[in-house]
């Protein structure tokens, strides 16, 4: 990649402004925990993988944050700043793993050293985000062998090297697939209302060479008809116990066009977007955004003052729209495959 | 209805340029025909019925322009210039039957007085526009019987008053459900890439006080799945012999979650939209439009330069999605109603 999502820089955190693409790259160096929340919530970084290795960032600044502490304290103190990191975005579940994680990793310090404890924090969030670059890759490795040499790819937001710390989920499965000489095409849903394919995930794949094709989210069912589309590649924010999964809103939409049209419907995601905690997608939290982000576009109202606006974030799709999950250890059959529909944290090579 | 369409004023005709709504209310007055054809094709008016009926106001105004000139030449000369409106925009029938009607009341003519065989053209307009408007009103009668007070309706881009000479025709039932003291709550898809739906139908809705929501187009799916819309209507803007019609492009994905979801779909139309010289939708001419309708917003590049773009103005939406077609002459059960899926252009009272 020619760019880089999230990384540390002489301490500081390095943030792309995601909001600015693809007219701007602007990089932003936060070495406050706040302003990384306030980053999260203004989407200037997004995506599920990215806003965890965030998170855990945040966290480890939080720790440098605080001079003459007790350890023990700063724990405690750790303890509610992790909790409002975590309340940045409720949906996809990476943010609250990641961030447990540093927190975890902060309370297994057995020792009375404040800087040796600040670097526990801060070496587990960087292990998080080079997991994170290895989960990527993993995926784009399994999920290459479904990619034929021909075949047009329909992908919905931005599940690429912007929205994680590596190359990407669904479109890490493109790019190795690009690399290993296939010939394929890619059509990108625009992804109201903040545009993330029109604006993120066409501007990366263009910068890897590979041809895209953007199109409105409503114009999905047509292509679908006219047999343009070989297979459809989606993120996910969260994949539960009974194998529903969260994903960016119109995502649903997709897969009941792709089970309608006889299209695979695949998920690609890292292990850390497993949770087991929760058994259905109906108990997913589904973050609702500011009607302005459908009212308004570049300042200007583009629809009339006062309308009533619902803009939930994200859906849900269940598992048996799902042909199969494509996660960092292996392929796991989804509903549509008559496959294995509960599809646990994955802890094994099993494809 | 607080604002006017299209109507013919101290003999030019006034049009109230959509592109320029909800911010700004623009009226313009044309009166050489080459201005409204532009008009159409810049979208300043849209919408199948109110395109044809620019049309014949179109052909009306070319009579005029020419003077001193023999009728029976003019009849020869309007044949070429029919052509001209009719090719503005190709997948809405009422265009080509509105143009094609006020042609042949011009051959019909057999006298040799010039300003007659004007006047008939002229006159003819006007029959097409007081037609639609009564057309409108019967489907608004008519469709308005399927709605039950409390119910909650999704429409698709803007079949309303805006898009007719009269008060609509999914809206149209809307309003008259409204004003039979129904209580209705509207969920309007904004309709990218022309936002129709959030730059109009929310507009006129709000005008007449009725309960409306925006939603961008990748919610619907969502939105049924929560059980939060009791029925579909849409507009038409060709209905072809075997029942499947073309409407604003992401009309077939809200008719195939509608089925999905067991949601009634109806498809709301004047006569002048049904096309019996089309055997099947396969066989409609879908307009591509400017890959600027996507890529740029507000005079700013909203996808990386170069980009390529796939824009069909309009979908195919096959007779077996449609529960029942409601136009002015009565309700015909559509593929999903088990009924009549041939619905030949209405003729008499069956409903």
């Amino acid at each position: 990649m020619k760019f880089k999502t999230i990384e540390p820089i002489k301490g500081k955190i390095r943030i792309l402004d995601q909001r600015q693409l693809p007219l701007k790259i602007v990089y932003k160096d936060y070495d406050d925990f706040r302003d990384i929340i306030e980053s999260i919530k203004r989407l200037e970084i997004r995506g599920a993988p990215a806003i965890g290795i965030a998170g855990a960032f945040a966290l480890a600044l939080a720790a440098r944050a605080e001079v003459k502490i007790d350890p023990e304290r700063l724990k405690c103190l750790l303890t509610d700043v992790a909790m409002e990191i975590k309340s940045a975005r409720p949906t996809a579940v990476n943010l609250s793993w990641a961030v447990d994680r540093a927190l975890k990793a902060a309370c297994l310090y057995e020792g009375d050293n404040l800087e040796e404890l600040r670097i526990v924090i801060w070496d587990e969030a960087i292990n998080i985000l080079r997991e994170d670059e290895q989960m990527c890759h993993a995926i784009g490795q399994k999920g290459a062998k479904l990619i034929k040499n021909g075949d047009t790819i329909l992908t919905h937001c931005n599940a690429g090297a912007l929205g994680t710390g590596g190359i990407g989920t669904a479109l890490a499965i493109i790019y190795t697939a690009h690399n290993q000489g296939k010939r394929i095409r890619v059509y990108a849903d625009e992804t109201r209302p903040i545009l993330q394919g029109a604006r993120l995930t066409c501007w990366e794949l263009m910068q890897a060479g590979i041809d895209t094709v953007l199109i409105c989210d409503n114009m999905v069912g047509f292509l679908m008809k006219q047999k343009k589309i070989d297979l459809v590649i989606v993120g996910a924010d969260r994949i539960v116990k009974n194998g529903d999964f969260a994903n960016k809103i119109g995502t649903y939409g997709v897969a009941v066009l792709a089970e309608k049209h006889k299209v695979p419907f695949y998920t690609a995601a890292p292990s850390s977007s497993f949770d087991n905690h929760i058994a259905s997608g109906e108990d997913i939290p589904i973050e609702e955004r500011s009607p302005n982000e459908i009212t308004i576009w570049n300042e200007i109202q583009i629809a009339p003052a006062g309308v009533k606006v619902y803009n939930p974030a994200f859906d849900i799709t269940p598992a048996e729209l799902v042909t199969a999950y494509i996660t960092d250890k292996g392929i796991i059959p989804g509903g549509r495959c008559g496959g294995e529909t509960v599809p646990t944290p994955p802890s094994g090579e099993f494809n």
